[in-house]
Order: C-alpha cells, then sequence, then structure tokens
C-alpha cells in the first residue's frame, strides 16, 4: 500500500517536534503501521526560521490551500492552537474529506461539538490525544478500552505550569509571583502565563474530558474556572499543617443526572496518589462502575510527549485507512445520536469541605462572631487554628478552620457576611478540600 | 447493522463478570458501538452452578464446538485460563476464522507466538487486554497510542497477591507466612498461591509486555523469576532502615540490543512513584524516546476491572467490524515480518546495586572477611549496618551492607564463598535495588 500522506498546519514547537519524530522514528512508525507516514506539505506563516529540524523546503508554504487542495493529503494535523483561524482551517479539511488530528484543547473545548458534526457529515475522524496530558494515553482509553463503563468521576491535574509553581511553593516556601518567575525563565511558563494559571488551559481541557465520559458537549462557560494566582505561602503551609497538599484540580463528577465541573486550587490528603505528581508531571484519575478507579501520569506537555501523542494518532487513522475502513469511530466514542445535554450543577449547589483562613483583630469575642455567622448557614466546624499575639496589639492574627462539609453557596453567603465585620481585616481566603477522588 | 454475536468459553468468575457486564451496560456498549454485543452461546464443563448471574438457559452449552460451527459467532471469548485445553480451543476458533479476546497471560506467555501466526494466517485479531494489570488499557496504549516510541523499559507490580503480602508486611511488620493466611482468607490469595508467590504469574505478564513494546516473542524460560516467599520481616525493616520498600517487580528493560527480563523482589526508593502502590493494586511504567516515562495505575485483577478490559477489546472490534475491516492490527501491534529476536542478557550480566543480609557470628575480624571476600569479586560497599551484643554470645547478629552497582554473577559468586565461611550461620539474603524507573 502506498504511504499515508499528511499536511501539518501550525510549524512551531510541536510541529517541530512531529517532523522530527516521524524522521527519527521512521523505521519503527512502518514496522507498526505496514506503510509510512510522510509528511507532504507544512503550511505555516512563518517559513523560514529555524526549527532545529532538517525538512525539505518543497514541503513549506505559507498557503494553506495547497494543504487543503491536494488529493492525495488524507490527514491533517492542526497545530496553530486557538479558535481562528484554527477553526476556519479545521472545518476546511473536513469540508475537503480530510480526516484530523489535533492538540488543540481550547478549539475542541468551545467549538468540539460544532466540528464534531462537520466531520460526521463527512465521514471523517477527528483525533486529539495529545489536547490533554500531552502523552499520556488518557482519551482513547476513555474511548475504547473503558468503553464498557459508566463513568462517575474525572479528576487530574493537567497543567504543568500551575503544578510545577505549587510544588515549588510547598517545596520551598516561595511566594507565588517569585516561583512564577523562575518558571518563566527555565520556559516552564509562557511570557503571558494567563491562561495557565488563571485555570483557563486546565478547564479546556477538563471539558474535554466530561464530553468523553459523559457523552456530553458541555457548554464551556459552565464550567467554575480559578486559578491560583490567589494562593499565598500562608495557604500553602496550612493546608500542610493539617495534612493536606494544594492542587489546581479539574473536577468532573456525575451525581444524580448532574454533572459538576470545575476548576479550581483543591486540598487534597497528602497520601493521596494526586498529591505525589510533582512538578511538571500531570495525572489524570477516572472511576468507572466496572474498572473502579484508574490513573494515569506522565508528562502533561513538551514538544516530545506531544508529537508522541499526535503521532500515535496518525498511526491509528494510518491502520484504519491501510484496511480500507472510513470512520471507524466517532470522535467522542459515543455514536453522534448518542451524544445528551447534561444540567451542569451551580457552583453554588455543590457541596465540599473547606479551609478558611480569617485575618482578624486579636480581640475578645472574635471567634464566637466568626463561628456564629458560620453556623448560623449551617456550616459546621471540624478543626481550628488560632494564632495570636503574646501581648495585644493592632496587627491581624490568621484563624484558620476546618469546616464539615457544606454546601458552596452557603459558604459564600456567610463569607460574605463575615467579611463586613469589624473584626476581620482582609478578605477571607477559602480552598476547597477533596478527600476522595472518586 | 445486525448486533455483534460472541462466544463465551469459560463460565467462572471473570465469565460471570462479562455476562453481567454485558447485561447492565448493555445501554452504554450500544451507545458507543451503534449496535448491541450479545452473547449467543457460553460454554463450560459445569453449567449448573449459580454464578450470581441471570441467563437463559438455551445459551449454556458443555460443548465448544456449538461454539466453533456457529457460524453467527465472529468473536470467541477465552476465560478457561491455562495452557490447556485454552491453547486447542483459541486455535480452534481462529481456524474457524473467529476473533479472540482472552485474559490468559499463562497461555499467551508460552503459546502467544503459535497463536499470533495462525490468527495472522486467517485474517482474525487477537486481543488480550485483560491479560495484564486487570482493567488498566496499557496494552492497547503500547500497541497503539504510543506506538511511535522506540521503549527503553517498562516496569511494574503485576500481582496483586504479592503486593497485598507485601504492604502488610510492611504496614505491620507481620511475617510472610501470617500474612499469606490472611490474604487466603480475603479471597486475596489462591489457595494454592504458588503461581503468584513465586512470581510466575507476574513474568507471564512480563512476558505480553516485553513482546508489545519491543516486538519480540521471548522464551518464557529466558525471564528470571523469582517470588516473595523467602523475604523476612527482617529483609522488609531493613530496606525500611535504608529508605527503600520491597515489590515484587515485572522488570524489562532493552539496552545495548539486548533484553533484561527479570521478576524478583526489588528495593525502591520511598519516593519512587511505585513505593506508593499499595495492596492489591497494579502498576505499570514505560518509557519511551519521545513520551518520556508515563505511567498507569488501577485494580490489577478481580472479576469486574477484568470484565471492564475484555468488554473493551470487544467493543473495539465491534467498531472494526462495524465498518467492515477485518484485521486492523497485527496482535503485537507490530506487522508480523517486523517481529524479531532479540537476545536475552544472562542474569550473571546483569548490573544492580544490591542489600545484602549476612547473618554471622559476633567475633572480631567478621566484618573484615565479608569486605574482603566482596572486593576480591570487585564489588564496593556503599553503606552498613551491623548490629552486636552487649555482651558477646554465641548467637548470630545480622550485618547489612548496600553494594555500589555490581555485577549479579559477581555477588552470586562471592556470596556462595562467603556462605562457607565458619562465620556465617545461615545462608545469605540479598535483594537487588533499583534506583531509577526508567
Amino acid at each position: 500500500m502506498n504511504d499515508i500522506q499528511v499536511g501539518l498546519i501550525g510549524f512551531g514547537n510541536i510541529g517541530a517536534g512531529v517532523v522530527r519524530l516521524l524522521q527519527d522514528n521512521a523505521d519503527v512508525i512502518r514496522s507498526k503501521v505496514g506503510t509510512g507516514i510522510v509528511l507532504k506539505r507544512i503550511a505555516d506563516l512563518d517559513i523560514t526560521s529555524d526549527r532545529g529540524v532538517v525538512v525539505d523546503p518543497g514541503l513549506l508554504t505559507t498557503s494553506v490551500d495547497d494543504i487543503f487542495n491536494d488529493p492525495e493529503i488524507s490527514v491533517v494535523i492542526e497545530l496553530i492552537g486557538g479558535y481562528e483561524p484554527a477553526k476556519t482551517f479545521v472545518l476546511k479539511a473536513i469540508e475537503k474529506g480530510k480526516h484530523i488530528v489535533t492538540a488543540n484543547k481550547a478549539l475542541l473545548a468551545l467549538h468540539g461539538s460544532e466540528i464534531y458534526a462537520a466531520a460526521v457529515r463527512k465521514g471523517v475522524e477527528v483525533q486529539f490525544e495529545a489536547s490533554v496530558g500531552g502523552g499520556i494515553p488518557v482519551l482513547t482509553a476513555i474511548k475504547s478500552n473503558l468503553a464498557a463503563n459508566y463513568f462517575s468521576s474525572v479528576f487530574g491535574i493537567m497543567n504543568g505550569t500551575c503544578n510545577y509553581i505549587l510544588t515549588r511553593m510547598t517545596q520551598e516556601g516561595a511566594a507565588f509571583s517569585d516561583v512564577l518567575k523562575v518558571a518563566q525563565e527555565l520556559g516552564y511558563a509562557e511570557p503571558d502565563p494567563t491562561f495557565d494559571v488563571e485555570g483557563v488551559d486546565t478547564a479546556h481541557k477538563l471539558a474535554v474530558l466530561i464530553s468523553l465520559c459523559f457523552g456530553t458537549n458541555i457548554d464551556f462557560s459552565d464550567i467554575h474556572t480559578e486559578g491560583i494566582t490567589n494562593i499565598s505561602g500562608m495557604d500553602v503551609k496550612y493546608a500542610a499543617e493539617f495534612g493536606y497538599r494544594i492542587k489546581l484540580l479539574a473536577i468532573g463528577k456525575l451525581v444524580d443526572g448532574k454533572i459538576e465541573a470545575r476548576v479550581h486550587p483543591t486540598m487534597i490528603p497528602l497520601d493521596s496518589p494526586l498529591a505525589d505528581i510533582h512538578g511538571v508531571f500531570n495525572a489524570i484519575r477516572l472511576t468507572g462502575d466496572f474498572v473502579g478507579p484508574v490513573m494515569f501520569s506522565g508528562r502533561g506537555a513538551g514538544q516530545n510527549p506531544t508529537a508522541s501523542a499526535i503521532v500515535g494518532d496518525l498511526i491509528g487513522l494510518s491502520r484504519s485507512m491501510r484496511v480500507g475502513a472510513g470512520r471507524r469511530m466517532s470522535p467522542l466514542g459515543f455514536m453522534d445520536e448518542a451524544i445528551v445535554t447534561i444540567p451542569v450543577k451551580p457552583m453554588a449547589d455543590v457541596f465540599s469541605k473547606y479551609m478558611l483562613r480569617f485575618s482578624a483583630l486579636d480581640k475578645p469575642g472574635v471567634l464566637g462572631g466568626i463561628a456564629g455567622a458560620l453556623g448560623l448557614y449551617g456550616i459546621s466546624i471540624e478543626s481550628m487554628v488560632q494564632t495570636s499575639h503574646d501581648v495585644a496589639d493592632s496587627t491581624p492574627v490568621a484563624i484558620v478552620i476546618m469546616t464539615h462539609e457544606a454546601r458552596e453557596g452557603s459558604i459564600q453567603e456567610a463569607l460574605s457576611e463575615i467579611d463586613q465585620l469589624d473584626i476581620i481585616c482582609e478578605k477571607t481566603s477559602f480552598i476547597r478540600i477533596e478527600e476522595n477522588l472518586e
């Protein structure tokens, strides 16, 4: 059989990794597919910069139409990222009957349903293993090997930048801004780190995971998204004192026919398997009704792991093409008609335990005032730490309270009332706790 | 399209789990495949015992020929385990043009190449995700998503019985035989636990993993296999003192064109990701040249997780059949002509660090005698702990030595010499150490 001809749109860092992997490991790829996988054209606005890989200049083009209009190209890899022109290009390629491989979680999180519908109409496949967890093969596992399960939850650490920053804050007691600077110098954080540190990148990945686990196209704006920019060294320290570690978690649960979809800093017990995922590593933990809990971990980003996932998708498509199979599977693993809309639980209705850190005046009656207000909203206290001055003075002290399980809405209302008390010196910090990641 | 018709051979614990999963989750399976997956016949010698699942008695038969000769049955699930008659049945089913799904690692480890060759000749698939790690989808990941990588190593904890026993020995300082008894009472160990505790089951799984990672049919007898029956509470205690935990590891490495294939109790650092895999959980860690290290963990055995993997294989096959694709992939993921024979390194040539525990008389010069003998074989000492009596007496004392990296053959020769010294009271215990699981 002839080689599988592929077009690549986007010749950046990841694109160069794909080129190098297809070159360096051409033999092993051929030994697994039975044919070669060949990059026929590479489109990018910049076709002159050195990417550290050698390519025949004849492959390079600044016109994506050279890819769309090449009938020999059966698969298009989209690696430009972001919403546009990625979306236009992907839809155009589908329209031309080409299979899609992409790592673009932002695109899938916001425009996935439109893209999947177009692919279904044209009978082509859309593969996106690289969009979540870099080289970790979790998406295919959900779509295939674990497909017989009803899933109840999917959790994970899915952003290496945030996990690197939180790991160093924990290990060194360093402040967020200092660690961010180091992470930027080391290349672990972008010059503009907003999408990472504000949790948006993690929420994009959660949207993809939720769609695969629960067979639904979740509205991205329904995902409660908080980043790590408000986490202080004090939070990390008190969390450790109570036996927890702070991680930026993506959390998806299906409970009583409603989805919980949230990304926020989360305290997890030190002996939880996710607590030991350090630095730029990612981990994703799923629970299915028959398989029970399963966890996947590895390098969640970077040129080489991401290229591994992209070429893995190419190999899967090539194997199907080789035996003459067209579209073997719907983009989400579910048949298209089985995709349903599942209501998302409002954040106010989510139940959780909380660590509340109050900054209060060191006066008699302060604790009573706080506890009283919490009690009015039905929030009960599990344990507490109060610092106090040796000699009474006017600087604030920290009061840290661990609550029993409480409704998020009640916590929000109680805190907004407490924060108006004269004895409270700054906005109260609160961090949600997940004891049992299942 | 018509439902996919399946025949099941072996209606034991796992078989009953498959029946229940196909019943309970029929809707979600249909929503992922587009057709139903239906058990047409179930063959077992015993068709009267209650398995805790309701089946139409008309499905049950004591004759496997009712499955082989049914032209509507396109997939046969083999769940009788062991070498025979499983091998005969699988080859017969292949001969009849039926795809195979099996959880039988013993069969694949010893007769895999014969079975794969027969499947290739007939153009049918052999799927065996359930054979390693229960519900953990590691085999498909190696064959598909990670297929673009050259793998350098595969490590893992793959036997829940052994891991449960070692975990309890570590947590409670309990003796092997006591914990084994408890494990048998709890159903975590078989009445005859030999295959588990002697490492044979783990070696079967390692054989399967090595074949998929390195594209070779390893001769099962080339795998160095040791179990955990000789591990004492003292070993566990000293390992902890030096900062290690003892796990029964399967280790496969490809170094300089030779395979290391070994199963033995192994000391791994406490902060190693595998050190936190407790009880009946399994974990498998792979390293590929592009993806880097990837780890998978979950319940490695049991009715439900194993059924999840088996039905996952059925779903994959059904999707291919639905689009008219025949054999999409060779059994090992490699093209058949790409399967090579790779020499296996003799155990004597393996390099490792060791913990040596000597039982010696508490006499002057003992340590010098031991150290001298080790030195003669080029084995150098990294650190040492010696207990001694307050008042000299004739009962033996423990001398525990951590070596630098040494050749296994040299260690064996040195120990057989040392064990003949008058000052040595019992056979010296040695445990291999893996510092870096990559």
